[in-house]
């Protein structure tokens, strides 16, 4: 039923804003399969891990039994400075489309990161000032996560090294600039800081670096570094667990005003914002107490749900991290470099990668063409100007209201809204100037991709 | 008191928010004088105005009677998309500078045009559309103005033309994009679409533009096309009047939560967003309710309000506006070069500069080294990076509250926050990197802007 009571925003008040992160895996019975140290290829055990992150985010990392983990009060503090997020609903996108669905969007760019990523950059920084820890690193490339860190770190009183990808600290100043600004120290990568860095640049002396590149230096910057440790920005399971204060504001919302979705659509890159926002829908349709339909949308030119392979891979292309059991294309496939959507990440969560894998979720891909178009019809009729990454889920919001319309269907859409394109107008004058061109990676592209996933023990029966 | 039960941001309901804007000219005993026709040198009359301004905007722009005027329901949706902004209470700057006072700040910069800009651009293009109009203009140099105009012609379903000062154009390609991407037409200034622009490319064939140039295609381009009118984005009493939404909802929600404010601080360019954050409380003031300390912060680089002579003098450096009766430095002083933080305009809102002349405002400046210490203190306790222009108004409030602490006086002060920084990146680098200077106006330079002030009827007793 339509049900236009409902405000166009909803802000939760700070004392009803979530109190626990939403631990699905304390839900699934099938646990995403252990992440495997590369060297024993055996479960990695703490200590391994010990040396590169934080131990709360270990512990967090490794816990798949209790469902609800208390969110500390000086992480909430934090939270306090740009949460609640708003839960929106599309009344403008709605009249556009003249369907009869009702859409809603939580949207997470409401701070100077301009995304999500905030939610566990807060989290990761916090742990790390509790251990004492002087110092964190870590790599940027389009520069949201860098800066939602360098906002913790400031936050915290902690000290950041951020290796930016060379070529996008060049092409991108205003980003690095933000950066600088919260007091964190922006080297471009590869650099001489960092053996790992010195070998690049001695053998390729003009490269532009690369991600791959640039975790290699700040893994071995933390390792090296007394009281330092290294921070990740997405795929892990602490990293999706902190996420799902996304899920949990948008639940506590729609139960105060009575609103129970039936579609539930996320774009994916590593999976953290997706998983992030369905986690505790997802525990109560694991126990059976709804339907919903959970949606990832990822870009046809990394198509890893979709078109990946269920095994055991690098969560980095540098081969540096441990090896997780995801769906993935190869740690080193690279999308085309016509790509402009975000969302090039070779492989998913192993939480998103089991849950797909038992049929929990469905998966679909975007052209980017469709995607921008999504994304300047969105921007127009609901003023907010949206990441590329997240105009891959208005993209499905907006075909399934379509779709409502011709069935005569009244579903109830969420969709995460999880950034805004400042930063991204390059790719949006692409658009614009109708310069825009679809790039889906054919079956020997793939293969080329697959060929990297390694070729180990682990995964002797899949290979 | 300390009253720490008050939540780090209140957000109105909808139902909550103000449905009329303040005139406080209704209230004011001195009414500011009329805008002058520079031809006759008489006040300006209706027609005067209604080729150039849309019929409803001059209708307002000459009441000085009525003291609510209803903001239409079609404007009020549309201040849904991005209203109720939050009322923030700065704790965490409080406890940074150690302070009694209480610190609150309206944020206006939740928005794709990244400041209040959007809530007279709204406005405008509704009156436009009501009209009949098919179409608007107007200029933008850094480009917000143009953004949040494209956005609301967006909305309503207008054709925008937006002159962009080309030096703007080039050096903010971005900008230029997102007012693109909003479907606006982007006209590099001076261009060939206008008899102004092309004298000028005639006689300065590399010119790189400026705002007065822009404002001559923009004012040529509405007179000369059916059903066109051009928009303004400050100044004018109008304009005021749209940004009294800031003020009405600031007091809404201090009203709810018993918060009486001592001192309430704005930056002054045009005066625009400090004349709306101000009005209502203001028009209490004037009757005796409260006794508010009102001030109102400028740059030393462009000092109006405290150097400037009170005259008339035409709104535009093209001098193809009426007359205002308001501080000037002279419609052709122009900043140093060296100034990066905004706030360049040479005069100052005619209610503006009668409250001043008549003593219920106090003016300051500050320098812009300062300002830029200000904003990168705030952006990193309060998590939000501001534009260099309400970060004027950041400096003030900051230098109130250690007063308090010196003092002992516990002040409740509340500041405009109109906007975020993310596109002033390159002024921040300058700070970042030590590279910045003030600069203040010698008796020379002010001289020479005096000078431009027009040697007219008007202003014989003056000059």
């Amino acid at each position: 039923m339509k049900n236009n009571s409902i405000p166009y925003k909803i802000y939760l008040t700070e004392d009803e804003m979530p109190k626990s992160w939403y631990n699905v895996k304390a839900r699934m019975k099938n646990k995403h399969a252990p992440f495997v140290n590369p060297k024993t290829q055996k479960p990695c055990t703490k200590d391994d891990l010990k040396s590169v992150f934080c131990d709360e985010c270990i512990e967090q990392e490794l816990n798949d039994t209790d469902e609800f983990i208390e969110i500390p009060q000086g992480i909430r503090d934090f939270y306090k400075m740009f949460r609640p997020s708003p839960l929106v609903r599309a009344y403008f996108l709605e009249r556009l489309l003249d369907t009869p669905a009702q859409i809603y969007y939580k949207f997470e760019g409401n701070n100077t990161s301009g995304s999500h990523k905030l939610n566990s950059a807060a989290a990761q920084a916090y742990y790390a000032k509790k251990q004492g820890l002087k110092s964190i690193t870590t790599e940027t490339g389009a520069g949201q996560w860098g800066t939602a860190l360098a906002m913790a770190a400031a936050f915290y009183g902690l000290n950041l090294d951020v290796y930016m990808v060379k070529v996008s600290a060049e092409q991108k100043p205003h980003r690095r600039e933000v950066i600088r600004t919260y007091g964190a120290n922006v080297i471009p990568s590869p650099s001489d800081t960092t053996n790992a860095g010195r070998k690049i640049l001695a053998e390729f002396p003009g490269t532009g670096g690369s991600l791959g590149c640039a975790i290699s230096e700040a893994v071995e910057k933390a390792t090296k570094t007394e009281s330092c440790r290294y921070v990740l920005g997405s795929v892990l399971d602490h990293v999706l667990l902190h996420q799902t204060v996304i899920g949990q504001e948008s639940k506590i919302a729609m139960d105060k005003y009575g609103i129970t979705p039936d579609v539930i659509i996320g774009c994916c890159g590593g999976g953290s914002n997706f998983g992030g926002l369905i986690a505790p829908f997802m525990g109560e349709r694991l126990c059976g107490k709804n339907n919903i339909e959970f949606i990832g949308v990822e870009p046809a030119s990394c198509p890893s749900l979709t078109k990946g392979k269920f095994a055991y891979d690098y969560c980095d292309s540098a081969r540096t991290t441990p090896m997780a059991k995801m769906y993935t294309l190869g740690c080193g496939f690279m999308p085309s470099p016509s790509h402009a959507g975000g969302l090039r990440y070779h492989g998913m969560s192993p939480i998103i990668s089991q849950l797909y894998r038992d049929g929990y979720i469905k998966a679909i891909t975007a052209e980017q063409s469709a995607v921008f178009e999504a994304a300047v019809m969105f921007a127009k009729c609901e003023g907010i100007l949206p990441a590329p990454e997240s105009s891959h889920a208005i993209r499905a919001a907006i075909d399934t209201a379509v779709e409502c319309k011709k069935t005569g269907e009244k579903k109830t859409v969420l969709f995460g809204l999880t950034g805004t394109g400042y930063f991204d107008m390059s790719a949006y004058k692409k658009y614009n100037d109708g310069a825009m061109s679809d790039v889906i990676p054919t079956d020997a592209d793939l293969q080329k991709g697959f060929d990297t996933i390694p070729k180990c023990k682990v995964n002797e029966d899949i290979l």
